[in-house]
């Protein structure tokens, strides 16, 4: 007999009619004998209408309370799954954050999990119950309700199933699970079995929305076996689990792209110690992630810095960079809107050399320009001109094997 | 420097808009100087909407978890009032019933107030802070979350006010007042200064739909004053309080119209001893008030038995009074509906004699039959045909001088 902790996002309890088929799964794994404890989300579209009442109230609502009403939405969801398991004959009980013991820091809106006390939910499964547990909320040391931010159930079952020694923690979603490419570029982008924590926290953090970045690290800090699987049809997901064998055969396991950035240039910077954290510190202080950086050589003790910003934050960090540039007498400041990076992901890149040599020369044959690169030791990107994304995509990903045929070119 | 709870109801906070009509009365209140308590309900038509949907997943949703669903609803508005609040420059706190500390028995949708601690109110108090709470909820010993049934929040606010020995309680409400009469069928009702806990209790029981029974009757247990008042109107609104002697002047403070009764009449009974209890037993074992019964002189070792029984309740009582009929023999079972029962309320009633057969006289002179009597110390009702519930209803507030001529004729 197994403990399974089994998370179900928004889109699966987003009508009574999905409540209901989540009821049905759950009724379904209890009586294949398994310990069952559910976490859920609020139904989709609730947290967004929660958060658009707050705004008519006013342009900057208070944290605190923000947590207060957006903690509303789950516990709506698991009172529901709760009474319709008991209405099957199934005994479950919902909990609240508090009441499983979810004890985090007081940053409200983005709180992070101190410690899970679980008391309640291990007394419940002492008698039999499947608990039913409200994902994204906790509370604080006094006491007051916080919330983890988005993607945020993700987390409460992971950190659910760490502290439970759970056999495996299970995120029903609308996907069917990870795949070497994004399905609507690449056609024959297949699922994998299995990726590595360390894989699924490069492709998390390059925008596959398939798991929430803190619930990938936390997972693979415990050694939570997480299964990525999809809600409406059966079959066989991906296991998110510790690196082996098989996954370092491939050299690469997926190919990722991601839209969501900007590029700055500084044109004309006086060349001298203590520029870089002049530009820099600024745009930090204001929580703008840059995240690459590249500095042209210098010519005549002037040298042009470029680096890229999330697009959401471009006016923000161009107001900040502006001011900057006049500071330090730069000569213009440049910005390029369309672009694009591109990205290999794989724990096989750390036995298998030439994977960057090889990836240039492929977008160098489809006459793809590279206008930036970053490497760590299981990832390379590129940044690229964004009408190029597609096309450097599909030609990776042919170009490392990943189409299905086994055969690397 | 007073200490007031103010208590809202569901259409007080019934869309941003009137939060915000709130929010602007409470910062007035707290500009005023008085240490202010903020107690609200959910929006009107949030419990309604959250009840449908627990009928939609099971014609009997668990009472735990609908307790945890319906306890959302002042969630979402006590966050939204503190942080309009706040944003006024008001220091606003959103409590719930469990950090508010009030600690219910286990009877799930219908709990009792097992006691309040409040101590984060008072800490919150002294730090200057306006809490703001969620009523109609609280916790059991077990830490699960309860409601207090239809009308809780008046209870949360009362019970608050005595936990903190506040000046006062007010109840803003979408009337201006205790009225002399239902204002749409007397419209020269006036509306009370001043009116008894007991008198209260009589008019909340009969009908009137300005405060909970429960509350009233704590307050009463607790000596709070209890303020009704109109959300929307400036002016005066009705005090509850102790009996003192301007109410005392007065005979008859108002009549109160209930149209909600039906009446039973078991024909043919014998009349020996136990009859009653064979008859009663059953109908209270079901849970149904029986309100008035009366029993006709035996005649030839025969008697009727009529009783009033809530008109929601008939059907199901119909079938408990046939059943019991056949087994003592009587002769048949007849129904009543369109009945009517007519009140006088007064404190001054116990100094005052006379006032049944005054009341008898001003029906009979309008041609009104009585069917039934039932008279308490400060309360006489009629039970009389529905149709001349309105006519009774004026002549009586005409002829008690309640007309606001001031004169008793």
């Amino acid at each position: 007999m197994s403990l399974i902790v089994q998370k179900y996002g928004g889109t699966s309890v987003g009508s009574i009619e999905r409540i209901h088929l989540v009821a049905q799964r759950v009724a379904e794994a209890r009586r294949g004998g398994d310990d069952l404890v559910v976490v859920l989300s609020a139904m989709s579209g609730e947290t967004d209408r929660l958060l658009l009442l707050a705004h008519e109230v006013t342009d900057n609502p208070d944290e605190r309370e923000l947590d207060m009403l957006l903690s509303t939405g789950e516990r709506v969801t698991i009172a529901l799954l709760a009474m319709d398991l008991r209405a099957m004959g199934i005994n479950a009980r919902s909990f609240t954050g508090r009441q499983v013991g979810i004890i985090t820091d007081s940053a409200h809106t983005k709180a992070r999990i101190a410690r899970v006390t679980a008391d309640r939910i291990r007394e419940a499964l002492g008698e039999g119950i499947v608990p039913v547990v409200a994902g994204f909320q906790g509370i604080n040391e006094q006491s007051d309700v916080t919330t983890l931010g988005r993607g945020g159930s993700d987390l409460t079952a992971v950190a659910l199933a760490a502290a439970l020694k759970a056999d495996r923690c299970v995120i029903y979603t609308d996907v069917e699970g990870v795949y070497t490419a994004d399905p609507n570029i690449v056609p024959s982008a297949r699922r994998l079995d299995k990726v590595s924590y360390e894989e699924m926290l490069e492709l998390a953090s390059l925008g596959a929305k398939v798991l929430q970045t803190r619930s990938v690290e936390f997972a693979a800090k415990h050694g939570v076996p997480v299964e990525v699987k999809s809600t409406f049809k059966e079959g066989q997901g991906t296991l998110v689990t510790t690196e082996d064998e098989d996954m370092e055969r491939l050299t690469v396991s997926g190919v990722s792209g991601d839209r969501n950035q900007a590029k700055i240039t500084i044109v004309g910077v006086p060349d001298r110690p203590g520029i870089a954290a002049r530009i820099f510190g600024p745009v930090a202080e204001a929580d703008i992630v840059v995240d690459m950086i590249i500095q042209n050589v210098s010519q005549a003790s002037l040298t042009d810095i470029s680096f890229t910003v999330p697009r959401a934050d471009l006016a923000k960090a161009m107001n900040l960079v502006q001011r900057v540039a006049k500071d330090i007498e730069a000569k213009s400041v440049t910005v390029t809107e369309a672009i694009a990076k591109v990205s290999l992901v794989g724990v096989g890149m750390r036995s298998h050399s030439g994977v960057a040599a090889r990836m240039f020369e492929v977008l160098s044959r489809e006459g793809v320009n590279i206008m930036m690169i970053s490497t760590s030791e299981i990832k390379i990107s590129c940044v690229i001109d964004e009408k190029y994304l597609e096309l450097a995509t599909r030609a990776l990903h042919a170009a490392f094997g990943l189409d299905g045929t086994g055969s690397e070119s």
